[in-house]
């Protein structure tokens, strides 16, 4: 049993777990591995995304992660590979099988691994660290629980699973609720409440609060255990300016009620977290913040490249 | 219910089945398609190479058939579609996965739809038929039986899975004897049953007599209903010289204490057919196939390409 190294060893960096959901937190998954000395960061990443397509387990979000980790994710679309190339997909079509889901060839690999191992009866931790172990990472990569758990949005046509709204429907549906299927019956895994006890920082990845951070803190367990944890906990706004970066979460915010802003988010990080990252564009709201019992932090929150998730990375690790 | 056409509609194309294993059937089902009217012809495939790779249901004569059927089949190897690429291949090799049987982008949509389809409950037959249709087959490709039957080779090593033979190990272990585990819980569909009861022209393949041929006619219930067809029976060497075109059926005669020649297989044939054919170059063994009680016809069999394959389609459709 490895635990994270403690930064006893005399080194300044600290162990780190990020909370993360897909591209945003992936991107600064990226940052943290960079600005850390190998192996001191694990990600809790979030499965609700999960699902099943044609008898595989896809997870979108732990494969964001592994494979940005791992240098190799597409650079401009969010998701998948670099270099990808799509003949299976072309011939699924052909036979009609569903495809509004993109499988790329190399990424089928990955499926057909997780899904085949889950099947022999590893757990979910287990064969995420295979992949992690074959992508050459030095990073831990968790899933947020080895049970499945389903994400589901409450919207006018009704209840819909997570891929259905936001890859099929396009995130057109406007969401009045979201709740987490399977749930009550996950456990927080010996490897994530490790990784807790042992962290001296805590991050929420600037993903979806709704969709991304709020299944991870559901997992029973796993809210707790960040509750007792000593770690400072500082959360990064994924609103920039009112607007989110990538996604629906500025929709949601403002379909359930929220206000529309960095603000509306550090309100539902209120009592979890103890720092709130705000855009230099936001700056006006760092008052606001303070008086929800946050101390607020204005950077340049915004990682366009490499160069931007590494500095803000740096800047988080700071105290 | 589609019957067969019969060709008591005035056509003089006889309504065939042919019984078939990998590329030397497959080959002689795409020359009986181009000699016969649409529709006309139902090849039953073997099913005893069946095998499960990675949590995907892989048939591999069922596939050679459909993609040589389709005119998709790759002109030289003996499996898989032309044009085909490995990306999927070359990703689960970096993530180690067991890639002793080759498994192309574009093959890989029918594994994943075929098993998709099982798991859903369709039979193999039906998703064999949909298969077809999706590449516009207008013959029908039958799976010898819907249940799962395994070939298996005793051998000095053990009983070894077909493929474990065939692939992983290079076909370089003597066979002592075959079986086909499974094989007594299997009957012959209705679908087989039909077009046995309606063919007036069946053909045995110049498959592998031992791990083609043989368990199409181990299928329960299959055996009989070809002995009491009333249709005019064919059985085609798959050995010329003394060799096989391809693949260990000569190995095997020999091995299992046979001649190593068309004469042994013919006597293999005995009572199965009433007519065998042998290869010019053996012409020699046409009085000692008419005394085994079938009639020898002596035709060019090696089907070294489109021209060739019609040419015995024809030669075999006329009496």
């Amino acid at each position: 049993m490895n635990g994270l190294p403690r930064s006893g060893d005399g080194s300044p960096e600290p162990s780190c777990v990020l909370l993360s959901g897909g591209v945003g937190g992936a991107r600064m998954a990226a940052g943290l591995q960079e600005a850390l000395p190998p192996g001191r960061l694990s990600v809790l990443g979030n499965t609700g995304d999960d699902f099943e397509l044609l008898g595989l387990r896809v997870c979108p979000d732990l494969d964001t992660l592994l494979y940005t980790l791992a240098g190799r994710a597409h650079p401009d679309q969010g998701w998948g590979l670099q270099n990808e190339t799509w003949q299976c997909m072309h011939a699924l079509e052909e036979l009609g099988a569903p495809c509004w889901f993109h499988l790329g060839d190399r990424d089928l690999a990955t499926h057909l691994v997780r899904t085949e191992a889950l099947k022999q009866g590893r757990s979910l931790t287990g064969v995420t660290a295979d992949l992690a172990r074959a992508l050459g990472l030095k990073t831990r990569v968790l899933p947020m629980c080895d049970e499945a758990v389903g994400t589901r949005l409450r919207t006018r046509e009704g209840l819909l699973d997570f891929q259905d709204y936001f890859v099929r429907r396009g995130q057109r549906d406007r969401v009045l609720e979201v709740e987490f299927a399977g749930i009550r019956q996950a456990r927080a895994t010996r490897e994530v409440l490790e990784a807790l006890a042992q962290a001296e920082l805590v991050v929420l990845a600037p993903s979806n609060p709704f969709v991304s951070i709020a299944p991870i803190l559901a997992v029973p367990g796993l809210g707790q255990a960040l509750a007792q944890s000593a770690a400072r906990k500082i959360a990064v706004s994924p609103i920039v300016g009112g607007r989110a970066l990538k996604g629906p979460a500025a929709a949601m915010l403002e379909s359930m009620g929220h206000e529309v802003s960095a603000l509306g988010v550090a309100r539902l990080y209120s009592g979890v977290v103890d720092e709130f990252v705000l855009d230099l564009e936001d700056e006006h709201l760092a008052p606001a913040v303070a008086s929800l019992g946050m101390m607020p932090r204005v950077l340049p929150t915004v990682m366009s490249g490499p160069r931007e998730r590494l500095a803000l990375a740096r800047a988080l690790i700071r105290p």
